[in-house]
């Protein structure tokens, strides 16, 4: 007779993996940040200022996922910040054993912050848990502000929102869009999310975005 | 013993239901095309600008694809087109079963051309039939001139790339965007593309596309 285990929660590849990541970012007590949004969102620009910025603060690293090309991690080497190229040929968003192995390549301990980047694609990536802390979404305000009503579940799921791309909006600027109807929408999926307004290009704004980023490093370096 | 048929391809559900809808639109001599890009391309407003600017030459029906609400399908339907709204529910494409639903809803005998909009995805639609004419690749310049070499499937696939929202390029405008550098990426992957820098917003470069269209109709409504 076979015994069937009862109460097991019988596991996926994906997630089996991604509980081994969370295991090994947890016992090192390293943050881990899943950014992901649509492509061109400005998801590396982001990464490049805050790594420049943060130099003094906080040591980051990279897993870059993109389908084709490793034209995002020559951008983040160029900081000098360790970077993991994953190259998913022609799947939409990275698995977590991709990202344990690009872990494996990443000097860990050196770190205080690991930033995943996801494939370019605000719709798949959002169902696959990569073991991270959490994740970010990046909507950038040349994409309009009816995302998180059309795209709902990644703006549910993410901890931080970062509407990129606000220089668009100056004065005399060429694009429409109501930061003030994406924050009411992006609350109605997840009240607790922080939302930062930012130009990666500029500068504007990164300020709040850091003093976030740099909390939730200490908090999370000093948890039990 | 059992015979196993050779030489016939075993096909997938939804090519299935593919095959069914390229049958139907081919007895009927209708051209259908299939629309895909990242979120906030401007899909919608090419959509409802060529709808405008084409209603005394060619009938336009839409199926509109999202995860959800029916937001683009309002706006399709302002312009008094026939539009019926597909909504995914989560998944990152339209399927061909969901499209040959669609086409039941639609006159297509009195229309000249459905554009089916695809959910914003620049990935996952690329690889599923869903028994069109042929593809439509948009690309919004505030998305990056990098595109065609990070996600070269679906340039790869289409016979038409539209360049949207190039009036953020005019003299004083705010991205930088090399439109050579896409055309060049691009031909390298799809030598036969046709390329339309246009602004929906302002209606510069539109009428290329339109003539492509029309050309595009005609040659289909006389085919054999």
């Amino acid at each position: 007779m076979r015994k069937v285990e009862v109460g097991r929660k019988i596991l996926s590849a994906n997630e089996e993996y991604a509980l081994k990541n969370r295991r090994i970012l947890a016992e090192k007590k390293k943050l881990c940040l899943n950014m992901i949004s649509s492509p061109g969102s400005g998801k590396t620009t982001i990464l490049v200022r805050t790594i420049t910025d943060l130099k003094g603060d906080i040591k980051i690293g990279v897993i870059e996922g993109d389908i084709q090309t490793d034209i995002d991690a020559e951008r983040i080497r160029a900081t000098e910040a360790p970077a993991v190229q994953v190259n998913t040929n022609g799947a939409c968003h990275l698995s977590a054993a991709q990202v344990s192995g690009a872990l494996e390549n990443l000097p860990i301990d050196e770190l205080n912050l690991i930033f995943i980047e996801n494939v370019g694609n605000l719709v798949c990536p959002s169902a696959f848990e990569l073991g991270e802390s959490c994740k970010v979404v990046v909507l950038s305000v040349a994409e309009g502000d009816d995302k998180p009503v059309k795209y709902p579940a990644i703006f549910a799921k993410s901890r931080a929102l970062l509407i990129n791309k606000i220089d668009l909006l100056e004065a005399g600027g060429q694009v429409d869009f109501d930061i003030e109807r994406v924050k009411v929408d992006a609350r109605k999926l997840n009240k607790a999310v922080e939302i930062f307004p930012v130009s990666a290009k500029t500068g504007e704004g990164m300020s709040g975005w850091y003093d976030w980023l740099i909390e939730s490093v200490r908090i999370n370096s000093t948890s039990t």
